[in-house]
């Protein structure tokens, strides 16, 4: 009989210990460490042979070593004859440059699915992709969870639910706001941005009620948080009783962590794909665990069931 | 017909430009940036469509970062429909992870070989591997170059290989050591280390002549410098009249430099294989080109010459 054996990276060891409590394994023993010059050095340090193997890794900042170390670790794998090789992305970086936007570009979340795919693995369980479309990169299995009925539970529970419309904060991410108020049984509204010029600033426009209400803005990630911020005073001005902000990924690059704590916004709600360094947790930033929708899916897919209807992304 | 264009990604600039130079056309139109959130963003800026392109970079540290630019620049370029991609790796990262030395260990020279190979590139140029059977890890021709006769001529220019001993700081370093005595018409010798009981220091033992004369070390690269500053001070102990130290591969990580400094080496001549960052460019460390050698290479590979044969690895 094959063993479940769950392994942890560098990127988010507190998820991945979370999601191996939730399973009720231990965490597989492994030394991932660097050579004087920087290069990775991963040894395994217990069997796998024959087991199916969970190895948990956000390829977050800095993704292209993490990245190297999900793909060393996947090589050191299949030489020791696991029998599944199950790589969780709980965030998958490079998710943006998924399409060709100008002429000779890299499609390098492609990339990043063919080196996967070409190491060994057998099975991605993947979160909130950037785009569904990267699903369709990969010609091994892809469990596309969504964090948004943990984000909805989370509103639910702290009461904003209630009279609240759900913002999408742009024209892109509409399906993703209707499945937020799908579960807070909400309305939602569209800002829709316009430049109507080149040079000159955006003209923000808001497709909806919102006026008296409880806004809480809804994106796949939160990287710069230019969007978010602005998004949120246009809603401010158009009435709105206060601007909750949302999103499964935290990337909080650069001038985020700034803007949002000079903005409007009253909570930001985010999971855990992402590790929140001690510098960026601030107040206003409040986090919800993925750890038992990730936990549920390994049982579910190590037992051959289906993944839960409840976390399977419905808005594709 | 198809023209020969040369790109520089960020690892050895100055390389790639002297390499330019001596083929004689200019670097081609490239930005190579980073997103706010570290991810890598590349741009061809020039037409690439049926050209034969070569990609100048060394998989030096930071390696992972190295590494991923090239891949999505060798991505970027079979989207941009070159006719060929050829990558010219001066220094190949992963490099030393090129078997199992241990139970369930990765085989890293092999994953970065893979990943170079399914990201199409057609053609490699190498300098100095590790190991020469990293050739064979890839199905893909690889043009396998040799520093040596530049390091050579180095020593004979400076008056030092008359009367010159060409030490092997190791049992594996014979073949290599070899290569170098030919071509100062020296003989050779070898440092015979051995560590009688575990937690005993080791002792080395001098095979060869080197009482009053010049002792001249080589190996492929110089990393912390553990082994060639312990050998230079055996040289002076066995009565060597003074100690050079040579290599390839400048990669000098940790304490090299400080040992380096502190030892009984008299000069220590590498090749811009990698580039020498400003804090490491101790006066007793020289630095011999390597951009005739590549250039030569990247001209009779064009012209569907063989290589010169002067360059070529000998000593596999
Ligand atoms: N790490 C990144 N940070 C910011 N923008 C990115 C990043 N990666 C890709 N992009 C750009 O973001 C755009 C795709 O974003 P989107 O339109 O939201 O799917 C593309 O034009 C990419 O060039
Ligand atoms: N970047 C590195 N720095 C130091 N040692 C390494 C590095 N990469 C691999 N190694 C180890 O070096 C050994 C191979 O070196 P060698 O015996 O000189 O071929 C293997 O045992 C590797 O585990």
């Amino acid at each position: 009989d094959s063993n479940l054996k769950i392994f942890a990276l560098n990127s988010n060891r507190p998820l991945a210990e979370k999601i191996a409590e939730h399973v009720g394994v231990e965490l597989g023993k492994l030394s991932v460490d660097r050579f004087s010059d920087g290069e990775i050095q991963i040894n395994i340090e217990e069997s796998v042979r024959g087991d199916n193997v969970y190895v948990i890794q956000s390829t977050s900042a800095p993704v292209n070593d993490n990245l190297m170390e999900l793909l060393i670790m996947v090589d050191a794998l299949r030489r020791a004859s696991a029998k599944t090789i199950n790589v969780v992305m709980p965030y998958y970086g490079y998710a943006r440059q998924d399409r060709k936007a100008r002429s000779r570009e890299p499609i390098t979340a492609k990339l990043v699915a063919n080196m996967l795919q070409n190491s060994g693995v057998d099975r991605v369980i993947a979160l909130d992709l950037h785009a569904a479309q990267i699903q369709g990169f990969f010609d091994i299995p892809v469990d596309h969870l969504m964090g948004a009925p943990l984000l909805a539970e989370y509103f639910i529970r702290e009461g904003v639910a209630d009279d609240a419309v759900v913002i999408s904060p742009d024209h892109g991410g509409v399906t993703r706001a209707r499945a937020l108020a799908e579960f807070l049984k909400s309305p939602i509204a569209i800002i829709d941005k316009r430049r109507p010029r080149a040079n000159v600033a955006q003209i923000m426009n808001i497709i909806g009620n919102v006026k008296g209400k409880k806004c809480i803005m809804i994106d796949d990630m939160i990287d710069t948080a230019g969007t978010i911020t602005l998004g949120a005073q246009a809603l401010i001005d158009a009435g709105a009783k206060e601007v909750y902000a949302s999103c499964t990924h935290a990337v909080l690059s650069g001038p985020a962590i700034e803007r949002l704590d000079k903005s409007p916004i009253k909570e930001v709600v985010v999971t855990d794909s992402i590790q929140l360094p001690a510098e960026k947790q601030i107040k206003k930033i409040k986090q919800v665990s993925v750890a038992p929708l990730i936990a549920d899916a390994i049982k579910r897919i190590n037992e051959n069931r289906p993944v839960s209807p409840l976390f399977k992304r419905i808005f594709q």
